[in-house]
């Protein structure tokens, strides 16, 4: 399972009743943050998460509305006494981002380890998680990233028990390693079904359209993609500052096949996104409005 | 005349119902912000001050719950097209840590001169405002300060027209210089009254009392001070962190002779301040609980 929180939905500054767009994803225990502009930890406080866990955060870009939260959530997840490392993904130049931003938080007891990508990167995280970054298109570099966890293809036990093979065994053909019993080697194939697809949920922003996007978020059960405006006549501004307008989300999950669509990321100017949803839905029927706190929870289905 | 609103009264971190500890001043169109924690320009917006006069920092020393509010604050200033200087005031590693914390906002469009304090300092800032600053005792170097109007003495009409001076001439004596009338010289104090006490502000935050806090806030009309506890049994907690409890801070308001006293700076812990608000009004009866957006307009009195 992975569960989805997003924190917020604003772009470019604070609100006082819009938190910037941050999303929360947890996978075993382990928390992904993606992107901590400022006021992300108070928004993070009004779920139930707790910031112990927190051992993943990943940064798009390096605009203040997307890290400037960083010295406060590091300084909170310490004041929740996390003694393991906090892993920091993102583009060039994220390391010395980080190391300015923690002059103002010296003192961790956890070490921090930044990573910067390029994109075409896959790494994997903690819960078998694997990241994925793509670059995309903005005004300074900036990266997509989906999560996937990957899911073990089912494992036949009528047919171990008619191979003889100890149940004892059946855990490392579950694995995808071959045994020996009573001298007969094993292959994992021969108790193993069909792949399965496992989970995956993208998060886009601030970027225009590329032309890679809907393959990389291909079949995702959660695309959390921007929409700075909503209103179409607002397409010149959003190609001129690097950004999207609900159509054009709603197209990359559209040609992607995502399984849904979470909007984020709105204008300060865009007071209602709500009024502009039926043009997105137009494209892409399974587009919903972000807002801070929708969760949801991702399951692999019975029925695969 | 100097506004003064309070933007917060948290300490260690922001919570969802409570922003850091910031308050903002204004003099004659001039708005002066005083600390800057995550979160200070959410709070800010629900005002009505706007961001584009603020021309002062002051930073009482450089913990992330006092400073971690900068880039935003800068960022937001700069999108409402300030161009003249930004100055900021505070200890020792302040421009540094400036420096550090503008690698996430480089582009600014308006200059941010930065001046370190060791204490004992007098400034003058704009509108006629005295900047004074002592070092005071906290983990860390910190500074106090306060805000100080100064008002001109009555001009003593009759007087002026008794001796025969143009009325053109006036504001001259006003601002304290002779004048010469029909080859007579005449001085200000001619026609000056005795001197009036102006209006004054004391911010105190984070620091244990010290013997000088008293004098340094003397007087003032407005005394902000941190209780970062309430409950008298946090003494030890309070000495051991370099904070107060809310009688600590009653007791500078009594024995500095202050107006009104507002606390501040509360432990996120201290869910009720109000309960020991008592206690307080015990010792200093002035005494109010900090709220946020509570507002205060300090004007010169009519009969002196």
């Amino acid at each position: 399972m992975i569960d989805a929180c997003l924190l917020g939905t604003g772009g470019m500054m604070p609100l006082p009743n819009r938190w910037l767009s941050a999303l929360l994803l947890r996978c075993e225990g382990h928390i992904i943050l993606c992107d901590c502009g400022e006021g992300t930890q108070i928004s993070w406080r009004s779920t139930n998460w707790g910031f112990r866990d927190l051992g993943t955060i990943v940064l798009t870009h390096l605009h203040a509305d997307h890290v400037a939260g960083l010295p406060g959530v590091l300084y909170t997840v310490a004041h929740a006494e996390r003694e393991d490392p906090v892993a920091i993904y993102g583009p060039p130049g994220t390391a010395a981002a980080v190391a300015a931003m923690r002059v103002i938080v010296p003192r961790l007891p956890f070490p921090v380890e930044v990573h910067e990508l390029t994109g075409g990167e896959t790494v994997d995280l903690p819960a078998g998680l694997q990241l994925r970054a793509l670059a995309v298109e903005h005004r300074v570099p900036c990266l997509a990233y989906t999560f996937h966890r990957p899911r073990a293809p089912r494992f036949d036990t009528d047919r171990a028990r008619e191979l003889g093979i100890p149940i004892t065994l059946w855990s490392r053909l579950q694995r995808g390693e071959s045994v020996t019993v009573d001298g007969r080697p094993i292959q994992p194939e021969e108790v193993l079904g069909p792949p399965r697809r496992g989970l995956t949920v993208a998060f886009v922003t601030d970027t225009r359209p590329t032309p890679e996007l809907p393959d990389f978020v291909r079949g995702a059960d959660l695309l959390v993609c921007e929409g700075m405006y909503g209103d179409p006549d607002m397409l010149d501004r959003a190609v001129e500052r690097g950004h999207m307008i609900f159509q054009e989300a709603a197209a990359i999950a559209a040609a992607g096949e995502v399984k849904r669509l979470w909007l984020t990321h709105f204008s300060p100017a865009l007071t209602d996104p709500g009024a502009y949803l039926p043009l997105a839905r137009d494209i892409f029927p399974n587009t919903d409005i972000g807002r801070a706190h929708r969760t949801l929870t991702l399951a692999f289905p019975d029925d695969e």
